[in-house]
C-alpha cells in the first residue's frame, strides 16, 4: 500500500488521457488500493467503488469533463472520479468532517456537475442538464452513470420516458452489477439477465470496426443508419430491448472492466443523435477478494481490516432489535409480514427475509410503491411493516397521505437512522421524517429512546393503532442509561426532581445526553427534571400538565424546527396559558454537514454539553431574547 | 334524458350479468346519457367516464365483485362502475357534501377496493391486495384499471418491476386513450402507437376462438402454451413487447368500446397464470360530441350547457394570470422554461406552450422527475418554474430536498390549487404544501391574495431569490378586495386601525375574509387590525416587531396546523417574550372532504363568519383554556 507511482501523478483528467494503454491496468490497481486502504480507515462505499474503477478511468479518457457533464446516479460509485479530478491529495478526508463527500458535490469541484445521494435521479438531472444545453448552443456531451438497481425507483422510468424522444446526443450508462444494494430482484433485474446471456453478445470493438469503418465521422447518424440499413449489423447493435420502448439506442453488453471495449463503445455512443444506452456488466467489489466475496457486506461499511475484511467495531443495534423482534412477532402471527425497499440488511431484516420468505417483501429502490403495496396488503387484513431509512421515507410522503392515511389504512412504518447518521451527510440526514409525518392526519409516532421501548412500541403499534402508526429509531445502538431509570413507557417518562423549577423535555437518544446534562448541571447546584416522550404524536395529555408547573421549559429535538414536535407542544402551552419561559432547541432551518453523529450533535447544541450551556445561558438570562443561529 | 330503463334496474353487478347480449348496447347509452346529465349539474370528470362505459361493464360481466377486486387508477374513471354497484338512486350526490365522492372510497361501498385519486398507485395497491389473497388462500381474482397517462408516472413502473415475478394471476388492464390529462407527449406513448398499429392487430375474439379450443379450460396455463408452443399463434398473442421485458403476458390490443371482445379478452386474462397487461384501446370523451373534440376541455369540467358544451361560467383566475405573466417574462429572457407534470391547461401554460415550444417541457404525469429535471436545467442557467397542483406537489417532497435545496438550486415552484379545492375531496385539497415545504431549509414562500401579488412574487421568485423559491395561489379568481387597500406588498401589508389591542394574521386569499371578517365586528364595537403576510417564510422581522404590541393576536390559516406557519410565528412571539394571547386556526390534523370550497371554509371557520365568531368567542373568554376540535 501507499506505492501510488501512477495515479499520485493525476492532478486533473487530461492526466488520465495521458497514461498510455499498456500502464491502464496498473493505475487501475493503484485505485484499487487507495480505495481499499482509504475505506478500510474511514469508512464508506467500498463494492461501488471497486466495480467502477475501470468504466471510470475509460470515461475520463472518453469524454473532456468538466466541458462535458456527468451525473453520478446515488454517488456513492464517485471515489475513482475524485481520485482522477483533483482530489487524491485530500481523498483521506473522504467522509469526515470539513473534508471532500462520499457523494459527489457540486460545492466541492467543477468536475462534479450534480449532488447526488439518493438513488434514481441520474437521467432526470442529466436530461435537465442536456436540454438546457441545447437551449444555450452547447454541443458537448452529458452523461448519467446509473446501476441497474437504481432502475428499479421509478424516477428512472419517469426520466427515460421524458427523454426518449429526444433527438440530440444523450448517454446513459447502465452499469449492471447485477444487485442494487442487496441482490436485485425484480423483472427487470431478470429482463437484463437474459440480455446478458443473449447470442448477439456483440463486443463493442467488432461493432466499432465493422460499423464505424462504414459511415462517415460526421454526418449521417449512426442510429438512423442502423435503423433503415438492411445490412445484418442492425441487429447486432440494434435490438429491440426494454430501452427501444423508450426511445434508447441500446449498445451493449460491455465487459465493464475492459477499459479497451468501454472506449470503444462511448467512442460510438457519442456519435449516435439521439439517447443512447451503454449496458456496461460490472462486477461490485472487483479486486479485493473479501468484497467480491461478500459485495452487501462491502457496500456501506465502518472501519475494516484489509487483510481479512473483517469489520473493527461491530455492536447490536436498534435495526437488529427490529429484526429480531419482527421474526418473534412473525412467529406468533401469520399476518406479520416485512416490506423493504432494497435495505434487507441495513433495516436487520435478513433473518426475516430467511425464516418468512412468502411473507417478506423486497421491493427494490421503490418507496413509492413499498407504501402503496403495503396499503394494498393492509386492506386485506395483513399487518405489514415496512422498515424504512428516514432519508429514503422522503420519498414516499404523498403515498403516505394518499394511499394510507385518508383510507385509515393500518400500515406500520419502521423508520431506522432516524436523526442524524454521520458521515453521509446532508443527503442521509434523518431529520425530516418527525416533521413531514407530523403533518399527516391522525398518524402515530413512536421514538423510543432503548431497545425495550423500540420493542414495546413496535407490538403496539402493530397491535393497538388503528391507521398509520410509526416507530423510529437511530442508527447504532443504545446510548447511556442511568442505573436509576426503569423501563421505558411508550407514552412518557419523569425522570429527576419534580418539584424543582426546570423542565428539560425530549425523546430518543437525546434522552441520553439529557440524563448527563442533568447530572452535570446538579454538580453546579441546578436542579432540572426530565419528560422524556416516547409517543411523540399524539402527547398524552397529562405529560401536558405535568409540564404546565415549571417555570422554565426547554425542548430538545434532534430533527427540524419547522413542523417538529417541540412546536406542537409550544400550542399545547399557549393554549393552556402557561405564561413561564419556553425554548426550543432543534436543528433550525439548515442542512447538517458530514461530520460524526457526535460531532454534529455537539455542533447543534444538542449534546449533553450543549444542553448545559443552553440551559445555563438562559438562565443567566443572557439569552432571552435572542435566538440562537443554530 | 331521464329514460333510465336498464340502469335503473341495476341494483348490483348481478343485474349486469343479466343484461342481454343485445340490450348492452342500450346500457351503453344510457350510462352515458346519465353521466353527461349528472356532471353537466355536478361538475366532475366527465371525457374518462364516457372513454370507459363498455370497458367498466365488460369488467361486470366478466368478473365478479367483490370477490374478485378492482382498483381503479387515478379513480376518476369509476362513475360507471358507481352506477353499476348499487349508487345509481345517489348519483345526482356525486361530488357534493355528504354526496358519494368522484373517485372510489372503500368507506363509500364494499365495491371500491382502494382509495385512489392521485395517478399511478394501481398496480402497487392491487399487487398487494393479490399477494394479501395468495396468504391468506384466497383464489379470486385482482384486477388493476389503469390509463396510458398514468404509466407515465414511475410509481407504475415499480409495480410493474415488483410485480413482474410473480407466479399467480394478476390481470392489469392497460386503458389505452393516447392521452393522459393532455395529450401524452413520452416515450411510452409512441411505444403504444407502435403497438397500436402493427400489423399483428389481432382480435382477441379470434384468439379465444383459436386458442381456448385447443387447450383444457383447467390445467396447462395458456401462457406456457404459448411460450413453448411452436404455434404460429404464440407470435399473435405474446410479443416481446416493453410488458414483456417486464414479465408480463401481454394480450391486445383489444377494441374498448366492444363489449363482447373484451369478455373475451378478460375470459384468456383470467386463465394466465402470471401477471398479464390487457390491452385496451378507448376513445376519451366517447359517445358525447363535445367531449369526443376537445377531451382535454372536459377531462375535469365544472357545470355546463349540455346542447352546446359551452360551461356555464368561467372567469379569470389566478392559473390564467400566472400562465399570461410566464409569457410575459419568457418574452423578455430566453433563460426562462417553464415545466409541467400533465397538466398544462389546468396550470395556465397553454399559450406559453404554443409560443415558447423548446422552452416548455411537459414530462408526463411525473412530478419527481419534474423536480430533478428541473434542477438540471438550472444547474445550467436556466430559469425553470414548475407549475404544478398543491396537491400533487406532495410527491416531490424528497427531490425539493435532495436535488434542489441541499445543492442551493434556484428552482422555482408555482403552486397552484393551493389551500381547499372544494368538490374533489380529501385526496386534492392543497392544503400540506406549506407544512412541507417550511421544513426544507432556506425555501422561500410567497401566498399572494390577488393577481398582482402574484405577478410581483412570481417575478421576485425568479429574479431576486436564491435557491428554492414558492409562489403558492388559490384554486379560481380574487376574492373581495377592499377599495381603500392599494397594492399587494409581496412581504407584508398592514391593513386597519394599528393603534386597536386586535390583531388578526393571515395570508392569501384568507384576507378578503379576514376583511369582511373585520367590517362584521367593527359595527359589533371591536376593532381589528389584519397582518396580512404575502411572503410567509422567512416572515419579514419588522411584521413580527409590529404584531407585538397587541393583547391579542389570531393567525387565520388555511392549511395543516402542524408545521404551518402560524406555528412559526408562535416561535417567534416566545422568543420575543410575548405575553399576550395568542390563538391559531388552522386545519387541525384531519383531513377536509368533498364539499364546496366556501362551504369548507365556513365549516373550518376560516371564512369572514368564522372568523368573527372564533374572535368574539375569544374576547368573551369563553374559549381560553380549551382548543376547539376543528
Amino acid at each position: 500500500m501507499g506505492e501510488y507511482k501512477l495515479l499520485s501523478k493525476i492532478k486533473s483528467p487530461s492526466d488520465v488521457k495521458r497514461v498510455s494503454e499498456n500502464d491502464v491496468p496498473r493505475l487501475c490497481t493503484e485505485i484499487r488500493e487507495k480505495l481499499v486502504e482509504t475505506v478500510s480507515v474511514n469508512g464508506g462505499h467500498l463494492s461501488p467503488n471497486l466495480g467502477v474503477v475501470e468504466l471510470t478511468v475509460a470515461l475520463h479518457r472518453s469524454f473532456n469533463f468538466p466541458k462535458d457533464s456527468i451525473v453520478w446516479d446515488v454517488g456513492h460509485q464517485s471515489y475513482t472520479h475524485k481520485l482522477l479530478t483533483g482530489r487524491y491529495e485530500i481523498f483521506d478526508t473522504i467522509r469526515q468532517k470539513d473534508g471532500i463527500s462520499g457523494f459527489p458535490k457540486m460545492s466541492e469541484s467543477r468536475y462534479d456537475d450534480f449532488n447526488t445521494g439518493h438513488s434514481s435521479t441520474s437521467i432526470s438531472a442529466a436530461y435537465g442538464i442536456a436540454r438546457a444545453k441545447t437551449l444555450s448552443g452547447d454541443q458537448s456531451h452529458t452523461v448519467a452513470v446509473i446501476g441497474d438497481g437504481s432502475f428499479t425507483g421509478g424516477l428512472a422510468f419517469e426520466a427515460m420516458n421524458n427523454a426518449g424522444r429526444f433527438n440530440k446526443n444523450f448517454i446513459v450508462v447502465l452499469n449492471d452489477n447485477k444487485m442494487s444494494i442487496s441482490r436485485n430482484v425484480g423483472a427487470f433485474a431478470r429482463y437484463l439477465t437474459t440480455v446478458r446471456i443473449q447470442p448477439w453478445y456483440i463486443r463493442v470493438k467488432r461493432i466499432t470496426e465493422t460499423v464505424i469503418s462504414k459511415i462517415p465521422l460526421v454526418g449521417e447518424p449512426i442510429k438512423s443508419f442502423l435503423r433503415s440499413g438492411k445490412s445484418k449489423i442492425k441487429n447486432l447493435v440494434y435490438k429491440n430491448t426494454l430501452f427501444d420502448c423508450f426511445g434508447f439506442t441500446y449498445l451493449g453488453p460491455i465487459d465493464g472492466h475492459n477499459v479497451e471495449e468501454l472506449e470503444n463503445a462511448f467512442s460510438v455512443a457519442k456519435k449516435v443523435n439521439s439517447p443512447v444506452i451503454v449496458h456496461v456488466v460490472t462486477k461490485k467489489g472487483k479486486g479485493y477478494q473479501p468484497a467480491e466475496e461478500s459485495p452487501d457486506e462491502f457496500h456501506g461499511i465502518g472501519q475494516f481490516d484489509i487483510d481479512s475484511g473483517e469489520p473493527i467495531s461491530s455492536h447490536k443495534g436498534f435495526s437488529a432489535v427490529f429484526g429480531s423482534e419482527m421474526c418473534r412477532l412473525a412467529e406468533k402471527d401469520k399476518k406479520i409480514c416485512a416490506i423493504t425497499a432494497a435495505m434487507t440488511d441495513g433495516t436487520g431484516l435478513n433473518d426475516f427475509s430467511k425464516i418468512y420468505k412468502d411473507r417478506f417483501f423486497d421491493v427494490g429502490i421503490a418507496e413509492e410503491h413499498a407504501v402503496t403495496f403495503g396499503c394494498g396488503l393492509a386492506s386485506k387484513e395483513m399487518r405489514p411493516v415496512f422498515a424504512v431509512y428516514s432519508t429514503f421515507l422522503q420519498r414516499a410522503y404523498d403515498q403516505l397521505i394518499h394511499d394510507a392515511a385518508i383510507g385509515d389504512i393500518h400500515l406500520v412504518l419502521a423508520v431506522d437512522r432516524a436523526g442524524i447518521v454521520g458521515n453521509d451527510g446532508e443527503t442521509h440526514q434523518g431529520v425530516f421524517d418527525v416533521s413531514i409525518l407530523n403533518t399527516i392526519p391522525k398518524t402515530t409516532i413512536f421514538s423510543p429512546a432503548y431497545f425495550d421501548g423500540l420493542k414495546k412500541s413496535l407490538a403496539h403499534a402493530v397491535y393497538i393503532c388503528d391507521g398509520l402508526a410509526v416507530v423510529r429509531y437511530p442508527r447504532g445502538g443504545e446510548l447511556y442509561k442511568p442505573s436509576d431509570f426503569g423501563e421505558e413507557s411508550i407514552s412518557y417518562d419523569i425522570y429527576g426532581n419534580k418539584s424543582c423549577k426546570n423542565l428539560l423535555i425530549t425523546y430518543g437518544r437525546l434522552f441520553s445526553y439529557a440524563c448527563k446534562a442533568k447530572e452535570k448541571l446538579k454538580k453546579q447546584g441546578i436542579e432540572i427534571c426530565i419528560l422524556k416522550l416516547c409517543r411523540i404524536k399524539p402527547i398524552d395529555s397529562k405529560a401536558i400538565e405535568f409540564a404546565l408547573q415549571f417555570d422554565n421549559i426547554w425542548f430538545f429535538e434532534e430533527g427540524i424546527k419547522n413542523g417538529g414536535i417541540a412546536r406542537n407542544f409550544s400550542d399545547f402551552l399557549i393554549i393552556k396559558n402557561f405564561k413561564g419561559n419556553y425554548r426550543i432547541k432543534a436543528i433550525n432551518d439548515k442542512f447538517v454537514k458530514q461530520m460524526s453523529v457526535s460531532q454534529a450533535l455537539n455542533m447543534l447544541k444538542l449534546d449533553d454539553e450543549g444542553m448545559v450551556s443552553v440551559i445555563l445561558n438562559d438562565l443567566e438570562g443572557n439569552d432571552k431574547n435572542n435566538e440562537k443561529t443554530t
